[in-house]
């Protein structure tokens, strides 16, 4: 098994800094990829022990790239996720002014989060994408454009300066990484988890979806994420990640998650992972009803009934 | 074990007849008890192996007394049960003509059966309810009553005959007996099962029983009874007595039975049996998604998500 | 209109202490009736303005003859509610002491309420059943029993002293009454109201009556009672007699009966009345979402959209 | 108000040909814009009567900038929809070979469904995106790329011709368009139509969006699309715009919004249109007690509950 994780390139991006919170990259050779596809064959190839990619972002919701390479393709399972807080800074060139500035870059997922702030400091200015924040700021560097928007980590790399730091139109601005890998046993439950999966409908009819949402609800497992996501069958054929709260390992998701397989045509098991962002005692206690030990209870009970013990 | 069967008595009622068809009765000694719960007290004190007694009946509903019983006290369970076509004979002494009877007697049970009947044939005569059917037949024996409304079989036993047979008001007319014995193993299932069941709620807020209905609902369980019986706690605090398609061995009845156990504060089984007048192959399929085959198919993925081998 | 209510009779029963607590009965004439059907049909025939008759009982539940014959014939419509504590006492002739009773009576619907009472207190007495506690007590009156449990009330009326009072072996027992008329407009809602409605099933299939029941808990209506009854067309075919918290003037209740009316092949429609023994502070506000103001806000908000403006 | 349509531009896409197969667009005069939020803003801006977008796609999903735009900022109201199949020409300046071709470009958008037979038949081939299908077409025009996928249509305008055609690598490829103008009252129902909705939770606890599901298919309402988006307020906070099978006339779909609008913090309509791609014939007929017909009478049999009359 190589000892490396691919990630989604250039350095210098967010999603570099992501995977450098992760206490086993210390360990790993880090290699950056062009594409998130790239990053995720690397992992299927076998050249990656995983990949680390973005899923989501609290801006521009799934990214779909990366949950249609999960959905579809040999499996691939999620290890781990992270959660970045997503800030950028205006790097320039040393020594020039915010009035300097006639030209500014960027990857264009970072416009939603810098467009109010550019119409009220920057009103004039001409934005051009960039093929990556990192690569922005490279551009800069080399006197191509005034100036660029990225993390303020990417400053130094590239010999700039932060002008101007902490700037996102949206508060909690947040982008989910995720480390992925090929299957394997899913990480201990830390007692904070998550479970991913993709669900597929068996037919359409009035309810459908709401019967499947129903093998959750019923066992007291609350859903963090539906993203519906296109089969290619047509307009109007959607699968749907989704990600629930608890470790396959609590008896009440893992009888939600055999309910699916029963009432789905497919299901796709993504994995169990700790959540980011949450600590073990913020979690909600499970719905009365709905913990391991009372479905201990009741298997012991069913046993009994069935040996005519009760 | 005493190889005794008591029975609602007293002899020669339509309770007798339908213990009859069982075939294992024919070796057992059939003791008639005065009450409902004197037979299951029976059974409870260890006098009888069985205690068969009526549970239902098509025109009167649940027999409120049995399902009582059952509800509360030490654990019965019902081992088999048995549908009898409920349909009277006019009993007469020999030589009595329908313009002779002055006075009818029956057990009040049958005045529902035969209102209309009367109404028709019998329109000035004079009822008074006696104790049983039976005991009505030995009344006119005795030359108390002219007639009594009884079952054809009974005429004999008292030295009368039927003046008219097939007198039932309603169509269908049956009444369902069971074979109420101490906790034992359920009898191995047949493909055409019922298992009976006792839920109390846990609190009453909108939707409180549906939610438990949907433990049934969602595995694909079909409801064929369900009873409110007070709690004795107060008007309106029920318990429900149900009766579900399938046998505790099933899969979905099993897991829907722990998923009661562990919503409900309480519950109690009462047995899986074979469902009397059903053939096995006019039993409906598991609807997709629940037969056993699916269960241990999904059983099998979701061990071998746990262990990484997908 | 007469003005007159019948009431299950004889004199000197609960059921007439129940009557008397309704301010209007103090203006009509109260006419004792031999059986619940008697008193209904009195109504239906136009000879009484109303019928008093018991419904539901802490102990025995479901008073299946009113419920029948609510169910079945000509609909007739529920127009109050009587809450009736039950408490026996046990009457004899003046003189006599415990010691002294060989012999009691009652109606067989108290045995369930003085049994453990007896058996400690009177454990070697014969009971015999009479037609009614009222009757009993006539029978104690004339000698034929030593004693009779009936209301402490009835002492007066049959000139016998009540021996011992209080006697009840359930807590909190109860008896429900209702006063039935003929279809008319129901009471002004109180904030406290009730709304009762039996329904049938259109099909049967996994989910059924769950779905029925649906139709209350997504408007937040709370379900107080259901009560199977037999539709009289063969052993497992059931109505279900309900009652709901609201009146049919609320918007989620009149929504729900409609919803309802369009799932079933039969829905009767049995009155919206004030709840027996609830204070309209104690009634609990309707779930976010389901007052008579939301559903006003979300019916004009519809308008709006149906026309543009928005 | 201006008789011009703004659409997703350039001149010469898949967009224009979709818009052009309305008989509406005949009389407007269609103002190509360079984004989706440009073409939105210039109907909110009043500039144009309404704006053509792409909303969703088989391939890729729901376009997210459409329904971002649509979610949030002054309401808009889909008018209309049009499927489109999707199908590239591999446009090549004449005369040039396939053996010739060593640059390709088109819209990243392109790339899902011509990835595949670019591997079969132009593996060694270079790719280079451009910002547009029309603007690869004129780059290649001008000579800097050897060819472009776009649709055939594209050739005549920028002097190319069709090398190859019916490039689709997922059969069925669509895309789905909407007209999209200022709240107006929505077009007549035809008998197969479309409501489109975004509903905002109110809490999140198991089963929360069930619950929102709930009350479509308690009325029989068929949903069509979900598609979640975020809010903006943080990573898991979404948002889900709806399709539904109907329109806001049909008394279900009325009914369903409503329970919506009670039911949700927020609710925001977005019209109700003819449903593209299906006639009236193929259109389901409602669920048993859904139809407008049942609607009515149970509306009827209310009020006559009401006055008593029953």
């Amino acid at each position: 098994m190589p000892a490396s994780y691919a990630y989604l390139g250039p350095e210098g991006t967010f999603t570099e800094v992501a995977l450098r919170t992760l206490p086993e990259a210390a360990t790993r050779e880090l290699v950056p990829m062009l594409s998130v596809p790239a990053a995720l064959d690397a992992v299927r190839g076998g050249e990656a022990e995983a990949a680390f990619v973005p899923i989501e972002n609290s801006v521009e919701g799934g990214i779909t790239t990366t949950l249609d390479e999960l959905v579809a393709g040999r499996p691939l399972m999620i290890y781990r996720e992270v959660l970045l807080d997503i800030t950028f800074a205006l790097l320039v060139r040393p020594g020039t002014k915010l009035s300097d500035i006639k030209t500014v870059t960027a990857h264009p997922a970072a416009q939603p989060q810098v467009r109010n702030w550019m119409k009220a400091h920057l009103p004039d200015v001409t934005w051009e994408s960039s093929a990556s924040n990192a690569d922005g700021a490279r551009l800069v560097q080399e006197g191509r454009y005034d100036a660029a928007f990225a993390g303020e980590f990417a400053a130094a790399r590239y010999g700039l300066e932060p002008l101007v730091t902490e700037i996102h139109d949206a508060e909690n601005a947040q982008t989910r990484f995720v480390l992925v890998g090929r299957p394997a046993r899913p990480a201990a439950p830390t007692g904070a988890d998550k479970t991913s999966v993709v669900i597929w409908q068996r037919e359409d009819h009035p309810g459908a979806l709401m019967e499947l949402l129903q093998q959750f609800a019923i066992r007291g497992v609350n859903l963090m994420l539906l993203q519906s996501r296109p089969t290619g069958k047509g307009i109007g054929d959607y699968c749907f990640a989704i990600d629930a709260e608890g470790h396959i390992s609590d008896r009440r998701v893992a009888e939600a998650l055999m309910g699916l397989k029963r009432a789905c045509p497919e299901v796709r098991y993504l994995g169990s992972y700790p959540r980011a962002g949450v600590a073990v005692e913020d979690v909600r206690p499970p719905r009365t009803g709905t913990s391991d030990g009372e479905f201990v209870t009741a298997s012991d009970w069913l046993a009994r009934c069935q040996d005519g013990r009760f």
